[in-house]
């Protein structure tokens, strides 16, 4: 089966992620590891029944996206605000050191220089369609660490897409320190005016959004206007899942906010395997089967988790030794945008095919051993009263 | 703006079709209609928001599978069996007589041999998706004439798609009528088998789906076995959303029936706008600018609607005069089986660009102009207790 049709691919990949998801559960594990690894088992690499192409990328896209606009409708703006600057520490933090420790590590590689850039920027950004997705799970979105993380992880994805300009402005012999500046300053307009804008509109007109006829609910005016700021995000150098967290937090003022949750919820629980099967068939577990390979794969993993945790810690402890712990490790995970920066490494060939393989797989581990460990230092923090 | 980013091109669509529907419903009209005129607006030919890509098809084409799931789920396989008899009947002249009067108007059109089969053909299937989408906001589904046509439109689409077997081997100069004999009987085999095992299980064991810890409804196990059964209908040569009405009817047996139709009601009411939005975007209103063209599509649209409506009334009478009324113009719409055909006919060169168009333009038309005339027909019906 060198081509399997696009609905058997769905098919496939959504019964391995549920398959993983359900064996994960039962031996108490999170289940979005389980979805990755059933993703890894169908992926070309193995059964060969789900393929990386455009289509199933969308739906994985429409899965972070959705993952994310889920998040945004259950944080509010003022909780956002109240850790902010925390949150900005540990974001700030948490993308110098790891981007440091790159491109020490890139010297031992013996990367060439852009290739050390592009390896230091892929350290940068926490996965935050993981780190809430694991937060959603323990109930810990909207305890002060659990916000800290959203916000922080939210700030270095802005942070890690802005280096991601920086470098590649570099490695092409260029860099543009005003265009880098526009770009910050549009980034950081686009979040606040939206927000300020949006939420302001609703809290004016609480129920808005089911004035049109084809609305009973918020939900169907809800999709529209994530995909459209997700798609605006997108546009102006933003990531997508911005656009839909930034819509969420707006649209969650809705006075009918119960309905609309009721209505996304399924559409999330459609989506979200998609994305996380889509991550995992990423993975060619047989490329590791030299030890260089797995050398390489170790010694930056050790220094992705090593890094962000200690920098975010470092950031995040005004509020407390034993939260800033949970908030470090809560970061470790990386994801889309790491995936998206080794992608653009290979592009213009600053990686090697084996250099990509080794950040994905960084990643992917990244995914894999951040949650187990979350949950216990969680109960541990809220035990103490200090989550 | 010459390739739009698919996710801005996705906002484009669904805002277009949940306009569209708006306005229909504030001026009284069906919603569905709204929505494609919404796609003609955003699509190639007028604003170009919106492109006919993989990606964009995909989300059309699961838009299509869920409407039939969710028909199927509201479907008792007693109730088709009930009015098998006349279905059957209404199905078989309503794709024989439609088929002959494409071979008359083609020849009056001049075309090549091929080209009469294929428009021949392509005159044959109704749209389940619309009529089952009009019936059910009519709430005539579950009546006498409403699952007459489910199934003698299921019926059609199977029909349907066997003629094309017979018209693209002819084409090709040949004809394995032991081909055509099998796929029939793999058709049939298919929908008893799946149909008659799968509710059999069900109803021994009626919470079945929801053993999985992952599956708190039988939701997430009913969209794995919707992709999955649809899959398998597209693999053996039979429509995709055969195979997810299949899997609704199946799905519909659940001890937790009520659960599965809300959390199904807002993924559905997601995807359907992408399908009827696709349909319109495939529409060029310029292409109909001269006299000859618009003759052709007044024609065709002309013998689409009368032949039909002849054959299903004349193989539905059995049941009483008015209700034969209702099913034979509740089949004039022409669906998604007719583009695929018209497209295979561009493949093989039987069908020029200018005839391929006015196939699509006939399929539209047929969607827009019957469900206006369905309504006080359904309520007329209703009102004589003939339904």
């Amino acid at each position: 089966m060198e081509h399997p049709p696009v609905l058997f691919q769905l098919f496939a990949v959504l019964l391995a992620a549920k398959l993983g998801d359900e064996l994960f559960k039962r031996i108490g594990q999170p289940a979005l590891v389980g979805e990755i690894l059933g993703g890894v088992v169908v992926g070309p690499a193995l059964l060969g029944w789900y393929e990386l192409r455009p289509e199933t990328e969308l739906f994985a896209q429409i899965g972070a996206v959705l993952l994310l606009f889920e998040v945004g409708v259950h944080t509010r703006v003022g909780d956002i605000v109240r850790v902010g600057p925390t949150a900005l520490l540990a974001a700030v933090f948490g993308v110098v050191i790891p981007f440091i420790g790159g491109l020490l590590l890139g010297g031992a590689f013996g990367l060439p220089t852009d290739g050390r850039l592009f390896l230091a920027a892929s350290l940068t950004a926490t996965s935050v369609a993981v780190s809430s997705s694991v937060l959603a799970s323990l109930d810990a979105l909207r305890s002060i660490a659990g916000r800290t993380i959203l916000a922080a992880a939210v700030t270095d994805d802005v942070l890690g897409l802005l280096v991601v300009g920086v470098v590649a402005g570099l490695a092409a012999g260029e860099v543009d320190l005003q265009h880098i500046g526009l770009v910050l300053l549009l980034a950081v307009a686009f979040i606040v005016i939206v927000v300020v804008t949006g939420t302001g509109i609703l809290r004016r007109q609480r129920s808005l959004l089911t004035v049109p006829r084809f609305a009973e609910t918020p939900f169907l005016p809800g999709m529209i206007i994530m995909l459209g700021l997700a798609a605006l995000a997108a546009q102006i150098g933003l990531a997508a899942i911005i656009g839909a967290f930034i819509a969420g937090t707006v649209v969650g003022e809705s006075a009918e906010r119960e309905a609309l949750e009721v209505e996304t919820a399924p559409v999330g629980a459609f989506f979200t395997p998609f994305f996380f099967g889509f991550i995992g068939a990423q993975v060619d577990p047989f490329a590791f089967a030299s030890p260089t390979a797995l050398l390489m794969v170790g010694s930056l993993l050790l220094v992705a988790v090593a890094t962000k945790f200690a920098g975010v810690f470092l950031g995040a402890l005004r509020g407390g030794w034993r939260r800033a712990l949970v908030i470090g490790w809560g970061m470790v995970p990386r994801g889309e945008v790491e995936i998206v920066i080794a992608g653009l490494a290979l592009a213009a060939g600053a990686f090697d095919h084996e250099t990509y393989a080794v950040v994905v797989a960084m990643v992917v581990l990244t995914m894999l051993m951040a949650p187990p460990l979350l949950r216990p230092l969680v109960r541990w923090a809220e035990s103490s009263s200090d989550l």
